[in-house]
């Protein structure tokens, strides 16, 4: 199963709004005969290819995969009906698909065609792998993280702006690794006027650049902003009434203007952003933000993981931006809980994966 | 020699101003035959300890010690001239010994007398161990080690202390078992008087109180904490000049005052204190520190270890206490760089061990 993993990782982040499928077909002496992943949304099943390259040695043999195979008629045919007449008799798989046209009807129809079904193997690492496309058909919303970068003392970058960079290239490296996995990037219009990102997949091997989302409510950035180019499609999100020439400024080859509504704070509605965003069929945005953004993702409580580089420096000093500008508390209980999920070393930093205990 | 170390680990903490040392004897088949370990100041070597236990079947054998054995008469004797009688043909160390009375002596001797010396086995493994040790007999100075505890952001209390504890029950449980192994623990006067600790070692088997060092230009805690409690010694280190009879208020059993002058910025001269505490044979000092000190400590580059336990939690706020408030910098080159020397999780907080890099 862990072998199946490393083959659907091979696609992550190019499979949406599909989830990321490796599939692996052994003959009746348990050799490995084929092989296979789901490349993209459209493209054949991972099982499909894996039967097809197992050919005839498949009958008598088990198909592993990590997730249950469909039995419906989509974009490509059911997979419960190849595998019947593969000959195969048992098939191993880590999560049910939660697709209410499969779950658990394509594991009734093999074991009706006595094909042995052994199901939940490594389930945990099955609904890591595929976190994205879980939340997603489950909540109908993205899977969001937020990222930042901090010294010790929690201080993003000096005020007079003169720190760039707080992590070091490693850390910067993994930013990148990461921006490849998601389908959107997104960024506040303060990030784009001070860091003038280009949010791109660069240096990486078979990278390839995500979806950029701009929140900018008030039309501050500049439309000759890097972000802005035509690396990748970019959704600029504003609020409703904007003077018509002044939208138009933006309008350039790769740029999609959406008007939103704000929230009663006079903020962006960040939750009628993010399920228009999964309505259209993006699953995940990894969100690089400032305190002011990273502040409102937290008091909504929209966050799934926060992902913290932290660089082994001290400011110290009063006048640093913080990572956070929340509303005073007056108890420990009000603090944003987290659980510790993952850590590890990048570089010099440290790269902390903490998921909220307080959804 | 890892098993010399963690018998010299046995009595960490308990020898100063003696090293912690750890003796294996081998007889000349390549057994064990004889263990022992330095258990404090006064009391016999770890090499007389392994040797006894070895007897006769030492002849021929081999002596394994994580320092360069003694050959000057302190309080007990030279531990070459018993190596020699005892037979043992090979000596095999981590460390020279950096007292000039010793230094590279030791082997000189026990090689003129026909015993085949191995040096710097698992040397920077054997530096770590007696880092205490290495750093005052060296400089005179003691090991500073400053302690903190945040959220993510930063932050060591809410402004109202509504806030203890940060850190979880396991990161507090190290703690004690750190306080365990230095000679002193130092706090501010803030620290007293909002927490009221008593920086003892508690729940710990074999745990003993280290000196409770108290740092109070003026006398602004209260005589009654608990840290003047007769637990161990207590050092109330104050400023010259104030009035006897308000000293007085403190003298209790178990405390002792120091009056020190002030630094050009008016606060207590931190490298005096030090010097005069490395000269009362105080080898290491914790230090549980507030934004005040931990600033002091690090403007004046007087800090060997930094330990800070990051509990997964956002205060976020601005009114918060911060680790420090040192003064505005212009550029990032002016932030004080760390190396993580080490990190791991205690409990659902991270623990990492920094050591300066602007020393």
């Amino acid at each position: 199963m862990s072998e199946c993993f490393e083959l659907a990782k091979k696609a992550l982040g190019k499979t949406s709004p599909n989830p990321a499928v490796g599939a692996i077909v052994l003959n009746k002496d348990g050799l490995v005969i084929g092989k296979g992943f789901h490349l993209k949304a459209g493209s054949e099943h991972a099982e499909v290819m894996a039967i097809r390259e197992a050919g005839k040695n498949a009958d008598n043999g088990t198909l592993i995969i990590n997730l249950e195979p469909c039995c419906h008629m989509g974009k490509t045919l059911p997979c419960t009906d190849l595998i019947i007449k593969s000959g195969i008799k048992e098939v191993v798989f880590s999560n049910y698909d939660p697709n209410p046209l499969v779950n658990k009807k394509s594991e009734k129809i093999l074991r009706e065609n006595k094909i042995n079904v052994i199901s939940g193997v490594l389930e945990s690492e099955g609904n890591e792998l595929n976190k994205f496309f879980f939340k997603w058909i489950r909540n109908k919303l993205p899977w969001i993280t937020l990222k930042q970068a901090q010294t010790l003392d929690g201080k993003i970058a000096l005020q007079n702006k003169k720190s760039r960079w707080i992590s070091g290239e490693v850390s910067r490296g993994k930013v990148h690794e990461l921006r490849n996995i998601y389908d959107a990037v997104m960024v506040g219009a303060n990030t784009v006027n001070v860091d003038n990102p280009e949010l791109t997949v660069r240096e990486l091997e078979g990278g390839r650049n995500p979806i950029r989302i701009i929140l900018d409510k008030d039309l501050v950035t500049s439309p000759k902003s890097k972000v802005f180019e035509k690396n990748s499609d970019v959704f600029l999100i504003t609020k409703s009434g904007h003077d018509k020439k002044k939208l138009n400024e933006y309008l350039k080859d790769a740029v999609n203007i959406f008007e939103f509504g704000e929230d009663k704070d006079g903020e962006l509605d960040l939750k009628a952003i993010f399920l228009e965003l999964g309505k259209r069929n993006i699953l995940s945005i990894f969100i690089e933000a400032g305190p002011g953004l990273a502040s409102e993702l937290i008091k909504n409580k929209l966050i799934d993981e926060y992902v913290l580089f932290i660089s082994p420096m001290i400011f110290g000093n009063k006048t640093s931006i913080p990572t956070f500008n929340l509303n005073e508390i007056e108890n420990i209980n009000e603090a944003y809980q987290f659980g510790l999920f993952d850590y590890k070393k990048t570089g010099n930093d440290l790269m902390l994966v903490l998921r909220p205990n307080f959804n």
